[in-house]
């Protein structure tokens, strides 16, 4: 196909395989100890981004709770049931745009597990797909960073690629971006853009964060945007490194929004995938028979 | 094991394990048109490094003919059996070093193909292992670059490790940089350290190269360094981008030679592998099951 071609017709909204430019708004919230002032703030501000032309729309992971085991059970709803879901396919609606609904903890139907879970949604408000963290943060650097998501959120056990008019998306979760495996499969799926609601904080986010974002998009080829809270040193809980960013297939950061509350919005046309993909033909170019061959 | 406890004793050279720590030398030679002169100064170049207490040494990708399908022809020569590799066997039993011979053009034995190969030596003379390119460097930028070795060269069919008694060292040739699943698996197989002669060229070289070094070290969690030409924008023909460079097992540059001739020297002790894959597990948080099932 050629999308251009089509691009150029003004008449033509979207070419045969779905596939035109359009514009994606990360929203940079600043997530605080309320959770009805969260998601009230966040509706604020998908409205704003809607207002100034956004095709799609991200928020940031866990933008509904402060990012803590002491949190996750407290603030943890039912997906996608509750009253922040609620809250986004009601905007989502209301805004005629496509939402990523960031992240938020939810409890399982039978209530016994808690999982990072990513809604959403058409611009009709219904649910488009939901994404579970499929890896989950447990690190611990000493004298940094010590964390163990797992202690009280289960992990996903499926990918999931959304279609949407305009381009194929991949969804990941924060420290699923660490794992070329998993973007090399969602690309190997076809997607244009592979979006990621993180929150990285002040040790990793500096130390890998833009390095992650650009050479997840440079060796797949493709679009990656990551969205996070805020940077709040005065939170007094965990401090997130903000710095929501999107790379294009070369590498290049597009936009980077800084550390504190706001927005970026890009511009994303899909067939730039494809003339990374013919100037240096990556997929064509691999040896899979060497990768788990023997030495 | 404890690498840093042995590294804590004088008299333990080497863990049982074959890893301590050491230091490599890149050397970022100018490649011209005369063949005897580049490998004269190589050796050079070698001696200074081995004086100056490099334990393995690396020279650049086709240091001994300069870079392009109207030279590899005329420069190729049989491996391990011919005038350059003569040179670099000799070179390592005068210096007792361990040397990665950059890369060569290779014919072989019965003339009828080329290869980008790269010749390893034992601080014996003797061939320690021999590598040839994988993946050929295929491009076509419009304006910018436009390049295909697979019109002149074969491509090599294994990967190559090499342990020495320091550290367990993954071959790669430039444009094999490119494909993560390559150093994945000889991360798999247990390298602390991979190691690309390379020559990018001025539009690939800024955008790329640094990028996806950090990006190699950091998702594989081992060291990674490349060594090129030194960047002659004089020569009239293909222009390095210079910049030899190394990473840590965190992403972090350890040192960058600029574009001009030179060398740099980096203390590596592989140990930090460990300590990183301690502090975030990815090895262990894989989730394979999750890269090539349905969606």
């Amino acid at each position: 196909h050629d999308t251009k071609k089509f691009l150029s017709s003004a008449f033509v909204m979207a070419s045969p395989s779905g596939r035109r430019a359009f514009k994606l708004a990360l929203l940079q919230l600043r997530v605080g100890a309320d959770k009805a002032d969260n998601v009230a703030r966040a509706l604020d501000m998908i409205r704003a981004a809607a207002s100034a032309g956004a095709d799609l729309i991200c928020l940031p992971e866990v933008f509904n709770s402060p990012y803590g085991n002491q949190h996750f059970p407290a603030y943890a709803e039912s997906v996608p049931d509750g009253p922040t879901c609620d809250s986004l396919a009601t905007v989502a609606k209301e805004t005629k745009v496509h939402l990523i609904g960031g992240s938020l903890p939810e409890r399982s139907a039978d209530g016994s597990r808690l999982y990072n879970t990513c809604v959403c949604y058409e611009p009709t408000g219904q649910v488009a797909c939901i994404y579970r963290k499929c890896h989950l943060f447990d690190i611990d650097v000493p004298g940094k960073i010590q964390f163990k998501e797992s202690d009280t959120i289960s992990a996903g056990d499926r990918l999931q690629v959304w279609q949407t008019p305009f381009a194929k998306i991949g969804l990941g979760i924060c420290y699923d971006i660490r794992f070329p495996r998993m973007a090399a499969r969602l690309a190997e799926l076809g997607c244009d853009l592979l979006v990621y609601p993180g929150a990285f904080n002040t040790t990793t986010g500096p130390a890998h964060w833009e390095l992650l974002v650009r050479a997840t998009a440079l060796q797949n080829q493709l679009f990656t945007a990551v969205c996070s809270p805020a940077s709040d040193p005065a939170s007094g809980g965990y401090v997130a490194h903000g710095h929501s960013m999107a790379a294009d297939p070369w590498g290049s950061v597009l936009a980077d929004c800084g550390p504190d509350e706001g927005r970026v919005i890009v511009d994303i046309d899909p067939a730039r995938c494809d003339s990374v993909r013919q100037q240096i033909p990556l997929l064509k170019q691999q040896r899979p028979g060497l990768y788990g061959g023997s030495v």
